[in-house]
């Protein structure tokens, strides 16, 4: 299955924070087809590094998805049967129009001067794709983490649009430690004396600041279970200690390798806009409460959290299963059993697939 | 009770990697009497980031010890009837010979010519202050975190001098995961360009990057709930989201506040070397197993964990308490319930103070 990104153009978009951003462009890709009736189209919502490649291969560069293990024939969300959409958030540096992208009021990068983003802006642009696309309905809006976000949001703020919704990994609103290790990335960041205030886009970016935002993402993606077996306290090339700073243990040469690699495909200020965008996203904000966020519509829910998930714990999205079954919604919660931790949702997917299988299979014949 | 920190100084110190530090200085405070027949002595060890100053106040800053919860009179470590001992450990900015203090060889800084060094090394140091002081025996030898490092390390390594150890919020040796939240930190202070190979003792000291990597630190010292309980979502000084990367949420405060606070007291090449210190620390190297490491002398135990502890968690004091008892070792075991995370034995200390004082009393009347 190979894929290709393409793009969509819109005029406006007007955001939470009172701005427009005109054009706006949304990179996406598409894997499957739209039925005649258009009731088989489900979106997929990417997580703070992902991008519009959720499956198949690459055209450009050859590489699969970042849910190719979930998306495909045959796979949870089957492309035999649906029309998968999935689209870079707003914000990003992948396509769809984010900090790096030129501002036409200058001509150069719009760097700070972006206007901050939220959650209900992502959707709000993704909402107008879908619209493009020719799709009035969603038979599901789903992912993990951050996608979770969004697809809680997309089933908020239009129900009448969303037959269903699958938010897995995630949460309704920030913690305290969730805000504090977003936080922790941002300083790291914004300590580089290479960021600039955000201008660096026509000199070095801020690459160690970023590397060590990422490392600090890495540690909370994995469990302690999982480090330890895949790291435990192997040593590195070496068969006893270097007593001295170079890489001693298989763990740090992983963590910098992945912190440097990240640079090379992502932006550092929109690591920052995404990251506040998460951290502002609260569904009871404006509801009064986070039952009253879903006082409307009739959007089937199936959420999922995993047992090792310390970054987004159980009792988060508990938290969301409760207010939606106060408000009478049609709802199945499942926590599945795994040591992957936060990263379960991308690579511990047998589980997964076989509760998401079912649950699509009987909303599609239920109300397709 | 006002303490004042005094200084021993002795020729030389051979390291575990083969060097040897000439002259070597310690910073220390004591508290209480030492008792005619030497038996009342008490070593308290300190974590990454501590140092001499334990209990009291500061006859220098006015300021309370770091432990003063836990010792002083009728306290825990009860300075009416034990002589409690507190040295800033090898390595250390407080005091102690480290990284920034005068390499003889050059009559400059040592910076990263500081030789790397180990919690066998710490507790080395400390045993020779000890004996200066006239004591033949400990009593106890106690800490939390890094300090219960340096507790295990003295009963393994000097048995006969060690009565009892009391290790609290700690392991034998750290997980891939501990491991990877001190690299962060480490990796944060060296992308920091003023960091300078570590030779900015006559310039700016890189404080972005140890500011960053004391906010790691600080998210993993207290818990999700701690976090949750002291900051919440809760915005400083605004009604609304600022819509910008000023401060939004408390805790975001806090943590750039503590984060700049600590780059007053304390040198950025000491955070290095004691993280790596910590990192190497393994009880079981060179004995072939945990419970070799314990294969002689009577020492008696007291292992203390804390139930929201997730940066040490319980499971690593209850690998090491196996060990002892496979070597039918006198250990008593308790985990407490706390909400505090890591913290707790700093802050949470009444059911702490129990278990101390009835440990001491016991292990003072039988073996004193």
């Amino acid at each position: 299955m190979i894929a290709e990104t393409r793009t969509a153009c819109f005029d406006s978009l007007t955001l939470d924070c009172g701005e427009a951003l005109a054009p706006v462009e949304v990179a996406y890709e598409t894997y499957g087809q739209l039925n005649s009736a258009r009731s088989n189209a489900i979106c997929v919502c990417h997580a703070l590094t992902g991008d519009a490649h959720a499956a198949g291969i690459s055209h450009a560069d050859g590489k699969p998805g970042w849910w190719d293990s979930m998306i495909g024939p045959g796979k949870a969300f089957d492309t035999d049967k649906y029309f998968v959409i999935c689209s870079n958030v707003l914000g990003g540096c992948r396509g769809t129009t984010g900090p790096s992208s030129t501002n036409p009021a200058t001509g150069k990068p719009y760097a700070m001067a972006f206007p901050v983003i939220t959650i209900p802006d992502m959707v709000r642009l993704q909402k107008m794709l879908i619209e493009r696309l020719g799709i009035e309905r969603l038979l599901a809006v789903t992912g993990g983490s951050m996608g979770g976000m969004q697809a809680l949001q997309w089933a908020a703020a239009y129900p009448e649009t969303v037959v269903s919704a699958i938010p897995i990994a995630t949460t309704a609103r920030h913690s305290a430690q969730q805000i504090a290790f977003n936080e922790v990335g941002r300083q790291a960041i914004m300590a580089d004396l290479d960021w600039n205030d955000g201008n660096y886009y026509d000199s070095n970016p801020p690459a160690r600041g970023l590397a060590v935002a990422r490392m600090v993402g890495h540690i909370t993606y994995m469990s302690d279970e999982s480090m330890r077996e895949k790291f435990g306290r192997r040593l590195r090339d070496k068969e006893t200690f270097g007593f001295d700073f170079s890489v001693d243990f298989e763990v740090e040469s992983y963590l910098r390798y992945r912190g440097t690699q990240f640079v090379s495909r992502f932006d550092a200020n929109s690591y920052l806009y995404i990251t506040k965008a998460m951290d502002y996203f609260d569904l009871a904000n404006g509801a009064g409460s986070l039952a009253n966020a879903f006082r409307s519509g009739n959007t089937r829910y199936l959420a999922i959290s995993f047992t090792s998930d310390w970054l987004y714990p159980s009792y988060q999205l508990v938290e969301v299963v409760q207010a939606l079954r106060s408000m009478n919604r049609d709802v199945a919660y499942c926590e599945l059993p795994s040591n992957y931790g936060h990263d379960a949702f991308l690579v511990d997917v047998g589980e997964q697939t076989e509760v998401v299988r079912g649950f699509l299979a009987a909303t599609f014949k239920a109300r397709a």
